[in-house]
């Protein structure tokens, strides 16, 4: 393919791989291109992909991660469905600020995500009074500021001293995005690879890698909005639905009539779909 | 609704309306949320969509009709399809930039049509190098170069001094978008008007008004690459869905079948779309 068809800039690609992202189908309990929940339509993530473009463009400039992400969030809010890419764009600022970089691998994200600092950790909290994100009560104990508190947590992370890579380390054993930021994104990058190893539209493609992911990994975004024994069921169907026992179309049917909506993996679909697109997907 | 859900800018405004229109269903015989035509896929609609975006940023900070469109149409050739919104956003850019100037009406629009170049003309044709166009074979007494031609022209728009708003001026007999130049861009503010007088998700109302629109006037589009007889029946016919002798879904899978695009008719309800969201449609 000519460098005509490829000729995107990093923030077009990541702009690009949330609406892919959504636009693939069928990825069982998300909004896809034939589904919307009651709540949260199609043409809302379109409106928040067109809303996060700014942010995306910081990030490509070598904004900081939570500058760049605020400001994605700020933007992502421009539409009546509420949080539509809150954890999308949280996963793709760092794989952008690295691609930017010259370095879009485990190694250049991790870089990135190393050198955030305490207002990068401020910024993310602000983020959170954009857009009401599901979040878990946090046990008594917690290391952390409440999300919910947004920037008036700003005091308590800076007298710890909390960078953002702090935050995500904390967060890790609950989100699924925190871990990519503590792993390297290595579910995103692996999702990257089995974008480009399959054959057919991109969106197909994109819909077996969610498939490949819901059936591989607990998603931490129904254990937060449901319990870990529904995330637990929803693994084992998509497994079952990956060895044929039964089809993704019912399986997809059934968790959005359900409002079960695994949306960390969808985000982990829009990483990789960025990265592929960075590497040279063609569309 | 807040400022929140509204507040987008003009060339976010712009490129949401490129992503609405192609999500929108069903819009018999063009590319929209639930089909594809076998050469060219929603995907890369999308695609188009992101890249088109740098010229309409270029609009809307006030660069030349011209200049923004030759631009933007070079962005919307990042993906394989081909022409996927030659026509929308041709129609688009004039609208930005009467927005941008604070007048979206059909005199500020006239008006930037009006203030257009023989520069304006010469970015126009170098634009149709970008991308394959279905145009017709132009008649032995044309009164204009040949589109093909691309910035080749360039010599014979000089010498003859013919501006962007003479070029379309010329065309508009054959051309739906040129039409739309020397009217005020009537059908585009009254596809707006529909949209904002419907109920229901902005998807729908858009769908609704293509098919008012369809069975309106003939679809230029559908003259080009097929013929007139054609085009008239494809009016017929989405007046008959319109009355509800057949439904419009039948109608979209027979035309997508026959691969009978009304691609004008798509690009007016893009242009209502963006007049629509910069008077605060919400989505």
């Amino acid at each position: 393919m000519t460098d005509t068809v490829r000729g995107r800039s990093t923030a077009e690609n990541a702009q690009l791989a949330l609406l892919l992202e959504v636009s693939s189908t069928p990825k069982p309990g998300n909004v896809d291109r034939h589904r919307n929940h009651d709540d949260l339509r199609f043409e809302q993530f379109v409106a928040g992909a067109v809303g996060a473009r700014a942010g995306l463009d910081r990030a490509a400039a070598g904004a900081p991660v939570g500058d760049a992400f605020e400001r994605a969030v700020a933007g992502m809010r421009h539409q009546t469905g509420g949080n539509t890419q809150f954890g999308a764009v949280l996963l793709l600022v760092p794989l952008v600020r690295a691609a930017a970089a010259g370095d879009l691998t485990p190694e250049g994200a991790r870089a990135v995500v190393d050198e955030t600092s305490v207002a990068d950790a401020i910024d993310f909290y602000r983020a959170f009074e954009h857009v009401d994100v599901a979040v878990d009560e946090p046990p008594e104990d917690l290391a952390l500021p409440d999300v919910r508190q947004g920037g008036d947590a700003a005091p308590a992370l800076r007298e710890r001293g909390l960078t953002l890579a702090d935050v995500m380390a904390e967060s890790a054993p609950g989100d699924g995005i925190a871990r990519e930021y503590t792993e390297g994104f290595e579910r995103a990058f692996r999702t990257a690879d089995r974008v480009e190893e399959g054959s057919g539209p991109v969106t197909d493609r994109a819909a077996d890698a969610y498939l490949a992911a819901l059936a591989s990994e607990v998603d931490t975004f129904v254990v937060t909005t449901h319990d870990r024994e529904t995330a637990e069921a929803v693994r084992r169907r998509a497994r079952a639905a990956r060895d044929g026992e039964e089809t993704p179309e019912e399986l997809a049917d059934e968790l959005v009539e359900r409002g079960i909506n695994p949306g960390t993996t969808a985000d982990l679909v829009a990483g990789g779909l960025f990265i592929a697109l960075e590497r040279g997907l063609v569309v």
